[in-house]
Formats: structure tokens, sequence, C-alpha cells
């Protein structure tokens, strides 16, 4: 009978059954064409990952204490590299010794999920900036949230539409934020934005997420305060990563966490996968502790300073002036957007299918897929500078040829 | 004013205000008292990791392909490693390529999350064997499905009971079976079973995930053809691990699930963990690929052998010929009973107090905390076989003391 089975109608959860892979999954594909050049992919720069000192502490790991890397381990993650982390979150303000605990995740997206398992029923308010990360407003509504998106304007959030939200929402109100060099758009959120968001959070009785995975990737303008650092109500969940400063293939994030909301997140955790895989974790852990940080920070640095003055540069010369873009302080994007009336999903189709440039469409990042936007996201830390050069002249040759 | 903070009163949401971190956990606090002798983990011999491979393989794939084992990946998991799985599970009949496809997991407990997830609303029907693995009726459990047990009988789940369940259940009907050496008990599901258990989820348009984590860990008795292996109306997601044959502290697991449910299980996976972190990914891959798995299965097989027969041999020698307990063919675990009216958790808390033996104590794998058993698990593959010896003399005299 195998192979002539019935066609079954399977019946899904409410929370997923509406649940889509991601947007950008579908451009990804065309990528897979080696003649491609991608703009789209969010890949941190193969240039940048410490390939030599990560060889050379696996080795001695898997030398000197192989059952360690292989045996089970705490859901709450390794605890030397908790401790670590700890440390260097507390020097920056972002973990509060008295009332925060730090559970290490697989990768910065499982905090965000079991943020939102811990705190939202299917119908409490999730907050997030419009456009946001596209991963983290999918994690959102698979439980079926009412996901809320507040306009930005110049430093951040419109705080007065966020006010209108928070006072009228019911149940839950959870606020996700990501301050640096945010994803899609690129900019940094003011030190008055955050002030103001956590002032009304502390109004309202909302608990914010702070998703900071660029913050150590600024390469011009001054450090700006996190929210967390100024939560004296225990409000704020900050979540980090070793994506993007190590290698995104570990799978290793954290988030500090007020100790009630940290206990649930990880008995969640633990019906999730347990804990993280431990190689990864020992892998950050000797990293943090026996490679000269600052050196590989500003190495990272300048190779995202380069990428990204290449691609401004070159956008400068060749896109139309009818297009306005954002100009990052660090992260790794840059948010394009044609002037209204514009067709920005013909233009993006029409990129990767007759040029062979792929970008992101800015629906993608949108609350609801069915938001107007005329922006796309450009991506710079992937690309080979030659690739840089050659695919925005193309795509600017093509803003001419429809703009001007 | 940090340090001083207001105390929070946090609202969770209704899917986890009741979770508990797992019973076991508490047990495993005393086991750091390096005093005590542990039967409570469920962690694979130590002397079963092919240390010395891993290391070779990660050396090799470190030289020579840094990049891939560092970058981001597809959610699907990577894509050899898939192949190779769908090859392996296609000859064992746990793979019908014309109706399933394969997603890598972070270790089978995510698979089992997942199915949960895309599966089921809250107060839909999770069925499962009473008793079951708590880390599965935990994930459960975090969804906030209605929960409910079916007692064993010799064989497995007692049918007619089982078919109650299923007429009368509201919802979505899900059946969580582990058939082989099951997790707590030790016993294996008989072909009788099986085949009644999948023709009542056909009846009753059911959807079964069978959990097979020790299905290559058969020491002894014949081998009894998978649920998945009758599925011709793709009702049936396996879930498979190299938790206990390679590693556990890798989190490698799979689940081979008819399409529409793979395809669901992916994007659920996307917003969870983006993907499994990929060097143990490959470290599966090559392990699969280039080692000898017939004589690794094989090696495996002789240490539990020996030390599940070393355990059962002292248990017959010291124990209270009133205390019942399972005989298994393969697995981890020995499911031990007192006689009626015995109390059991007295018993296992002196044991561990003033004994420093650690056993697992039943409820703890009870549908209901409160649901009455006199039983408690003993694991036989963590301790030396000197700890076996010794500490099954100390547990044997407490039940003549105490029975006898």
């Amino acid at each position: 009978m195998k192979g002539v089975a019935l066609k079954m109608n399977y019946k899904f959860s409410e929370k997923v059954s509406g649940l889509q892979a991601s947007a950008i999954r579908e451009i990804l594909k065309f990528t897979a064409d080696p003649e491609v050049i991608s703009f789209a992919a969010g890949n941190p720069a193969p240039e940048a990952f410490p390939t030599e000192e990560v060889g050379r502490i696996s080795a001695d790991i898997l030398k000197n204490d192989p059952i360690l890397a292989l045996q089970y381990n705490i859901s709450e993650g390794y605890l030397p590299l908790r401790d670590t982390l700890k440390e260097r979150m507390a020097a920056k303000g972002c973990f509060n010794k008295d009332n925060d605990d730090l559970i290490i995740t697989s990768g910065a997206q499982q905090a965000i999920e079991l943020a939102c398992k811990v705190l939202c029923n299917e119908g409490d308010t999730l907050i997030a900036e419009a456009p946001s990360f596209i991963g983290s407003l999918n994690a959102f509504r698979s439980y079926n949230v009412n996901l809320v998106g507040v306009e930005q304007e110049e430093g951040g959030m419109k705080l007065d539409v966020l006010e209108d939200v928070l006072k009228n929402a019911a149940g839950q109100k959870v606020i996700y934020v990501i301050p640096n060099f945010q994803n899609p758009t690129g900019s940094t959120m003011s030190l008055e934005k955050r002030k103001g968001i956590y002032e009304l959070a502390c109004k309202y009785n909302g608990i914010i997420i702070e998703d900071n995975p660029y913050g150590d990737l600024r390469f011009a303008g001054e450090n700006v305060p996190t929210i967390k650092s100024m939560d004296t109500e225990n409000r704020v969940i900050y979540v980090g990563s070793f994506s993007k400063i190590l290698a995104p293939g570990l799978r290793v994030g954290y988030a500090c966490a007020p100790k009630d909301i940290f206990q649930k997140m990880v008995v969640c955790k633990q019906v999730s996968d347990v804990h993280t895989s431990i190689w990864p974790q020992l892998i950050c852990y000797r990293f943090l502790t026996e490679c000269d940080l600052d050196e590989h920070f500003k190495n990272l640095r300048l190779i995202y300073k380069k990428k990204c003055g290449l691609m401004l540069e070159n956008m400068d010369k060749y896109f139309s002036k009818k297009v306005t873009y954002t100009r990052p302080e660090g992260g790794l994007f840059i948010w394009a957007t044609l002037p209204e009336g514009s067709d920005m999903m013909g233009f993006c189709t029409k990129a990767v299918k007759d040029y062979k440039i792929a970008v992101v469409p800015g629906t993608a990042f949108m609350i609801n897929e069915s938001d107007k936007t005329n922006s796309f996201r450009l991506n710079f830390s992937t690309p080979t500078d030659e690739q840089i050069v050659k695919g925005i002249e193309i795509l600017g040759g093509m803003t001419k040829d429809m703009l001007d």
C-alpha cells in the first residue's frame, strides 16, 4: 500500500496554520545560482570568522576534555560561559547581579521565542518596531499573539503611537526592539527614544525584549546606553548573540532576564532542546577567555566599516537621487526606499530575475505582509567587494531607468 | 536604584505558569555530591563515546571546511546528513520516499516539541503511555494540551482504554509512544500492540508520534517492526536521535514526518533556533558515512548488555523477593516496583539522604504527579560496574529492611 496512501488532510494548530516560511528564503532560492549577486542574506562576512582559533580550541577540547563536550549538560547552559557572560554584561550595565540571571540559548532566536512563550497567551499584545526582524516576528506569530507595529521616525518608535497601543492593549504587553543598527533598517535608536520606551513600559506595566545582536559591530558614531542599563524595575530581557561576533553556525545566544522570567525560560528551554549543544558553548567560552577580543572586534568593525562604506559610496554614485537610504553606524544592513508610488516589489523581482541581483523586499519585515512599503533591504557583509561594486552599479542603473 | 528594585509580579502565559522543572533535576542535585552513587541519570556510558573518531573528524572539518561549520545553514538540516538518514530510515521502513520528508532537530526533544506545537491547540488531546518520559510530557504540558495517560499491561498500552479515550476526545488526537525499551519502564511493545495502536489511530483519525531513541541498543530478544513501517495512511511521525548512539551533548535528532507536517515543523524550527548547530550535524554525517557502524553498535550493545546484566544479577541477589522489576531487552533503564502499600517516595528519599544512592521516584513519570505509583527508575548506563554492585547491594538491604 505504500506510495498510494490516502491524501490526509492534516489539522494544524491555529497558532501555526497561517505561518509561512520566511519570505527571505524564497529570495535566497535564487541565490543558489552562482551568477546571482546576493545582497539578500544576513550572514556575517566569512573572513570575519576566527577559523584558526576555533580549530586550535576545538582540538584542545576534544583531546583533553572530550566527555564534557559530548555528554548531557544542564539546561541553563555551561556554567563557566554563563559566569563569564554575566561579568561582561554586568560591566556593560546589561546584567544586574541582584535581580537577573543569564540563560544560554540556541542562538538569540531561541531567547526571543522562549521569552514570548513564557510571557504570552494567544491574543496578548506584542509590540514591535515597524518594520522589524522577520525571524522574531514569525516567532511571535507562532504563538498567535496580537502583533502590533509602531511606526518609526528619526531616532526610533513614535512614542505617542506606542503609548496609544499600550493604553488600549488587553492582556500582557511585550515591547520588542532592536535599538542598535536595526534589522532591517540599519538605524540606531536615540537615547531619548530608549528612555521614552522604558518609561512607557513602566507606566503601562509592559515587558521589554531588547535584542542586541549587532551591538559590538559599531563602526561609526557614539555608543548609546542600552535600555537594560536603565532597568530599575526588572522589566527588560536583554538578548545577545555570538552569531555576529564569532560565528552563526554555532547557534549560541543568551538572555539576561529578571530571575523569575529566567526560571520559566529555563523550564521551556528544557522541553525545547534540553540544552544548547556543548561543543559550541565551549568554543564560545574559550574564545571569550583566551582570545584578544579587543583586537578581534577592532578587526570586525574594520571589515564592516569598509564594506558598508563601499556600498554607500557606490549607491551615492550610481543610484537615482530619488532613492533615499539609511547610513548605518554599524551592523549589516542598509534600508533603501523608492519614491512614493513606485512598484517596489516589481523592482526587486526584476532585479533578481533579469539582472541577477538579490535584495529583500521590505514587505518581508512588515507587521502584516500586506502593509505598504516602498523599501528594500541591502546586506553588505556577505558579498565580496567586487560584487558590491558591480551589483550596486547595476541596481543603480535600474533605479535611474525607472525614476529619472 | 539598582538592587532595590520593586518586586515585580510577572504574569506568565497559562501554558507555562504551572510548568515545573523536571523532578529528576531535583534528585540530580544530590548527585553533585561525589559520594552519591547515581542510578538517577539517563546519560549514555562515557566509554560508549567514540572520542577519537570525533576528534579526528572535527580536526578535518575545521581544517578543510571551516566556513561550512561556522556559517548559517538551512532550517531543514545539513543536506548530506538528511539524505544519508533518509536512506538508512527507508531501509528500516521508517521513511517513505513518496510521502515523507526528514528534518534535523536539536535532539529528539525538539522533534517532539515541534510536533506538538504544529498539531495541538490548547485543550487538544495528547495520549501517552502511563508512565512515560518526563521530557516529552513536559513538552506537551508546555502547550497546555489535555494530557491523558493510558495504563500499560504486558506488551504495552491497554487498547480498550486507548479506544475509549480516542472515542471521547475532542479536537486533535495525538498518541505518543516509545515502543522500544521505554523510558522509564524499559519494556518493549509487542507487535500486536503496535498494530492495535496504529489501527485505532486510523479508525479515530489520530496522529502517532513514535519516539525511538533506544532502538539501536537492543542487546537481547528479537527486533519488532516499528509502527512507522506500518504507516499506509501517513499518520506517523517517527523520531530518532544521535544521543544514545553517538553523544547527547551534540544535540542532534531527527523526525521522519508526512510532508505537510514536515513543512510546518520546518517553519516552527526556523522560529525556534533557525537551524541545529552545524558542527554537530557534520560530526553525525561523517560518523555515519566513515565509521564502522556495525562494529560501533555491537560495542554499544555489549556495554549495555553487560551493565544491565550486572544490575539485574545483583538485584536478583540482594533485593527482597517482594520487589518486582522489568528485565529490559535494550535501552538504559530498569523499572522496579515495591509491593502495594509501600512508601515509595519515603524509600527513594531515604536512599539518597541516608544511603547516598539516587534513583528516580516513579511519580516523575506519571501523567499527573499526584497519580499513585509504587515504582522507581534505575539507570544502568551511567554508573561504573563497581557502583552498580555496591549501590544495588545497599538498595537491596533497604528493601529487605523494609519488606522482609
